[in-house]
């Protein structure tokens, strides 16, 4: 047997989509390791047909069923992959969308690239404002945007304040700023004055001391700003900040971005624009 | 008969996958306008029974079935939405995973988080610092990284290096920094000092002139900057400047940053980090 088991995501266009939805499944097995091959822009069929050949090789090779996942909209491509001892396909649409058809009374369009192309030009330019919203309102640069901004994260340097604010632009069009507690704002135990205007959009970020200074060495070895009985004073005392003034704050330590995206949006109710 | 059709995302943690599932069969059936509510973090009884109060509540107000999508790994919160009349009930999880643990042989370990949370520290600490590194490699401030860059983007100001860069990079732990063709440097029609050490790491972003010019007069409205013509002077001149230095490059006018992405790794067989 071998110690791995080939995994090939297969999409007529990113790719995005069947590996998130493998990926989820997958991540189930803990234990086995998994050999992954995206292949995006599978979209002709002599595209479709030199791909079969090389899982089924890869299949020979390894003498093993290869997995499959698919998400091709193309019917015609699709069956390329059915039907062959070598493979567990995981075909994605056509599991779900002849059941989808019956339910909307409608059959489906069957276009490709409608998931993570550009369908409508002025929400994807949305989108793109926001990133650079994000990247314009990063680390206290300036104020004068947080009138527009839908939420302004705050927290101690390396809390995890700019990822977030970068996702929440390019997964969700939100227009995140942040501002970063700085030792002489903690040291006065009050709002900073370029925040204290805009309480209600504030979300602070937290992290566990040992982990903040581990990432601090990585940017300044050995610096009081990468100690580590600073970063746990630095740490307590916007904890303490975010307590008084009543605002909401999460820990960064263990949560991804999108994990963190997900939890602010729905703690703060924040609009998305996609 | 309603205007839209109401449909909710579930999951235990972020989300995304099950947006990310129904989106793509949704985005099948246009014409048809969805009213879609992502509820995340459904991860105890008591919040699958209230969301399921919400739901059949919602199929009474609006008299029609409501599609639900679901990635709930804990097998007792699923069948909390399963057997109603009122709800149509796509589980991504019980879909799959009986059928893959039988080409495994080994059974699923079912342990909520996994997709979208850290599950390897050093694995997401790495997808941080890329979005770090795209962020201090970003429109040529500094030439110091670009021997450890895994790619370099090149293309005229707002051709979408810079969401490029940072998707890469979030998404896939991709060292991606970026150039950008000043007037100056299309003007001289050689590569620039700082990038012509690094033939095989750049690759081009061009864009439709009347696109650029839209996108520019955002910024800087009636400026030189914004003029179509001057547009497609630069644009033309940074094409000509590819193709004469043989630098692959594609056009961001119709792709968005996922389509990008995918296509950039491709075509330069860029070794993913995650």
């Amino acid at each position: 047997m071998n110690a791995t088991r080939a995994v090939f995501f297969i999409s007529d266009r990113t790719g995005v989509t069947a590996e998130n939805l493998g990926n989820s499944l997958l991540n189930q097995f803990n234990g086995i390791a998994f050999e992954c091959t995206t292949v995006p822009f599978v979209d002709s069929m002599q595209r479709a047909e030199s791909l079969l050949e090389q899982i089924l090789e890869c299949a020979q090779r390894r003498d093993e069923k290869i997995i499959v996942f698919s998400s091709l909209v193309n019917a015609e491509l699709r069956t390329v992959f059915d039907y062959h001892d070598a493979i567990f396909h995981i075909d994605f649409f056509n599991t779900f969308i002849p059941s989808l058809e019956g339910v909307l009374q409608k059959p489906s369009s069957m276009i490709v690239g409608l998931t993570h192309g550009i369908i409508n030009e002025k929400r994807y330019d949305e989108r793109m404002e926001a990133v650079n919203f994000a990247l314009n309102n990063d680390d206290g640069i300036t104020e004068k945007n947080y009138d527009e901004a839908d939420i302004i994260l705050i927290g101690v340097s390396r809390s995890g304040k700019t990822p977030t604010c970068l996702y929440l632009a390019l997964q969700y069009g939100i227009l995140a700023a942040n501002y970063p507690l700085t030792p002489e704002d903690l040291d006065h135990a009050q709002l900073p004055r370029m925040i204290k205007n805009h309480r209600s959009k504030l979300f602070g970020l937290t992290i566990d001391y040992q982990r903040l200074s581990r990432i601090r060495q990585e940017r300044r070895p050995n610096s009081k700003y990468a100690n580590q009985t600073h970063c746990d004073y630095e740490v307590r005392t916007a904890e303490s900040l975010f307590k008084r003034f009543d605002i909401p704050y999460l820990s960064t330590t263990h949560k991804s971005v999108e994990e963190l995206a997900a939890a602010i949006i729905q703690l703060k109710q924040l609009i998305r624009r996609c």
